[in-house]
């Protein structure tokens, strides 16, 4: 997908590769911290200077001036469906099939819920949510939460180490007797540890062939690669708004439902939002049509307008050259640790094969915990997951190829020195 | 509980109440548009000074260059539970027993959930949710989403004509039938139409006498009036972050949950925040201990950051001076209304006892959507409520003894000379 490097890079070669950068103007749109190295966008995205602004209106002429006006004069009652809308274009998604609210976690179990309605009303022997088993915990614990109030009987979570490849999965699916118990299959598209990259494509084709309606998480995909939820036929998907979208911290999330689900659809969080006439006031619930269905309660507006203005960073972005970047900035942060002799000991977990990686690299070392503090020390500012990864996020938007430079440059000095094992390092504090 | 007024009142008497109102000052911790009387702090509640200063400094410091530090350096991860502690204390709530998260549908789904889960534990037969038949629609949406889950035939709403008084749902939880079946009581202490406030002392003890459990919706009285929640020993409340606390548009919401629950209950919506521990990334849902364990996802920080700095507006307000200012504004309004002539078509839907009014008056007017459309035109920002009512909220951090006056000669005004008849002004438009 990406072009080879040469045996050997250096820096005067990553320079190169930023003057001819299609995307290098694009860091010029985000306020960044100085004598900085974020690689850590997939848990937090930097802040467009649009969200910024947008944020300052919001407050300063929205809010205190024009009041509850707003919601009509401002567009606030549209900000949901707008917001999707402009997600829906990042994902592959025709209209009217994506809206903006709440958090990932919510949103799981509306389309949990949704989802196991659906193989209710149509077949009740189907008790089996199937995942991974190093999903992102959220997940499997929305589906524990969703079995108390269906009953474990109609409700249970298998789980699948799925950490090498896809085949474990697929194996799965390609049990008659598993297959025919399953209700639904959840995955996470990019593996929020190390990074693998689910085929979206086959799996919800397989599933689906067996009956099994699909539910992907985009968390730690949307906003990095190209995705096709309507290419791929998949049933629902929900995201994440602050990491890649660079909504801000704990933007609203989102929520996919494809169209020829809408009209028999029940989803159980049915509030008022949610109505197909919210301000009529009746006393009975009447889902809307669309997508709309899937609202609930009043938006967070504050913080919707943060990742509504954020998204239009992505307006003159090409997905396909995003992604080229994105593998190419992992591609050159990882050839630079290999020359590195001082670096050998750090194993990487992420997949070498460009098809099965997302946005990241993890690197396994035993002191993994002790490294990202160093290194955040020094300003570059990595991610830790317990027990022993290095976890490091490439977001094309801002990041440039001097920063692999640097950072791979300040982690060799690092370990050279040894001052990582400065006791002060060590995994005694707070995990965050 | 208020001391009564002259049998006439004028201009120079609201003067002089504002000269001598000890919450006079709180006014200018408000960034308010000019030439506006603004009535409806009880949808939107004004912009506080300290709101906007927290949000930029949300913007251009925690978010933009402290980034993914800031969840423990500016203490993002204990926003919801800082948040909380404040409301308990506005609530007559002991700490922890609060939390700040979600809108108040969800919450509300929450609580009623936990429950529902409690009385099954305890007793399968009960599975109707007592409420009022007027109670705000977004409440009785989420009993019958829930019911898709749980089953009809285990959870069903029964409602109760409560527009008069009290005395309608007394004789329904009396009924030893129907109490007997009941699971759970959830009213909403000040109807949103109305402005009636029920007595939430005794219609909890009645409730609980009869073996079910108490839910509140203080959308309408937080930060309107002193509440005790844990004097009244209810079971668990919700409540709104943008109506008088100030939080906001869609500012998030916030639940209570009595202390003596806590160790037994289980909530459905298991997210990750809501575990004990949820950076170990366990792969079993283990829930927090304390109130914590009624978050889900992660908070929308940017939001909930502006409702905490909103909520230190009240740190040096004695609430029964603000109830009892209230109280004034609602009654010189309501006297002033009762001067004119003209206005005599207008029909006082709020009880005239103060003791069973919240901080708003609603009026019947067969034109009330016209009245309200003519009103705001003139910079009077009232309310409409379908079919006929026109709302009024009073807020006494923000609104004077004059704005009482100016409010009512303009509506005067307006009804004297018919303006509020012109076509533009009829119920044609979208309501709001």
């Amino acid at each position: 997908m990406t072009n080879p490097s040469p045996a050997q890079i250096n820096l005067k070669y990553l320079q190169q590769l930023d003057q001819q950068d299609p995307l290098a103007k694009k860091r010029d749109e985000f306020i960044l911290p100085e004598n900085t190295v974020y690689l850590d966008g997939n848990s937090l995205g930097a802040m467009p200077k649009v969200a910024a602004e947008r944020s300052q209106h919001v407050l300063s002429q929205q809010w205190s001036q024009d009041l509850i006006k707003s919601w009509n004069s401002h567009g606030w009652i549209d900000l949901p469906a707008k917001v999707g809308e402009k997600i829906a274009q990042l994902t592959g998604a025709a209209a009217g099939q994506v809206i903006c609210c709440d958090s990932t976690s919510v949103n799981l179990f509306k389309v949990l819920s949704s989802a196991m309605l659906l193989q209710q009303a149509n077949n009740a022997e189907r008790t089996v949510v199937l995942s991974q088993a190093g999903n992102f915990p959220t997940d499997l614990y929305m589906v524990e939460g969703l079995a108390s109030l269906l009953g474990k009987q109609n409700c249970s979570l298998k789980l699948i180490d799925d950490s090498d490849n896809d085949l474990a999965l697929e194996q799965a699916i390609a049990d008659p007797e598993l297959a025919a118990m399953t209700a639904v299959l959840m995955l996470t598209q990019v593996d929020f540890r190390s990074g693998r990259l689910l085929n979206m494509h086959r799996l919800t084709a397989l599933a689906q062939a067996k009956g099994i309606i699909v539910i992907w998480d985009l968390a730690h995909s949307a906003g990095a690669l190209p995705i096709a939820l309507d290419a791929c036929n998949v049933d629902f998907a929900v995201g994440c708004g602050y990491k890649y979208f660079n909504g801000g911290p704990g933007a609203p999330a989102f929520i996919y439902a494809a169209q020829r689900h809408h009209h028999k659809l029940l989803q159980p969080l049915t509030g008022w939002m949610g109505h197909k006439s919210p301000f009529t006031f009746d006393k009975h619930y009447q889902k809307a049509q669309g997508i709309e269905q899937f609202l609930t309660g009043t938006p967070a507006i504050i913080s919707m307008s943060a990742l509504d203005a954020a998204l239009d960073v992505f307006n003159d972005v090409d997905m396909t050259l995003l992604r080229q970047k994105s593998l190419q900035l992992s591609n050159c942060f990882h050839q630079l640790v290999q020359q590195h002799e001082c670096l050998q000991s750090l194993q990487l977990l992420t997949p070498a094969n460009e098809a099965e990686r997302g946005s990241q690299l993890a690197y396994q070392h035993e002191d993994a915990y002790a490294l990202c503090q160093a290194l955040i020390k020094q300003g570059v500012i990595a991610d830790f997951r317990a027990p022993n990864i290095l976890r490091l996020g490439f977001t094309p938007l801002y990041l440039r190829f001097i920063d692999m430079w640097t950072s791979v440059e300040v982690l060799a000095d690092i370990v050279r020195s040894k001052e990582y094992i400065k006791a002060e390092y060590k995994l005694k504090h707070k995990v965050t």
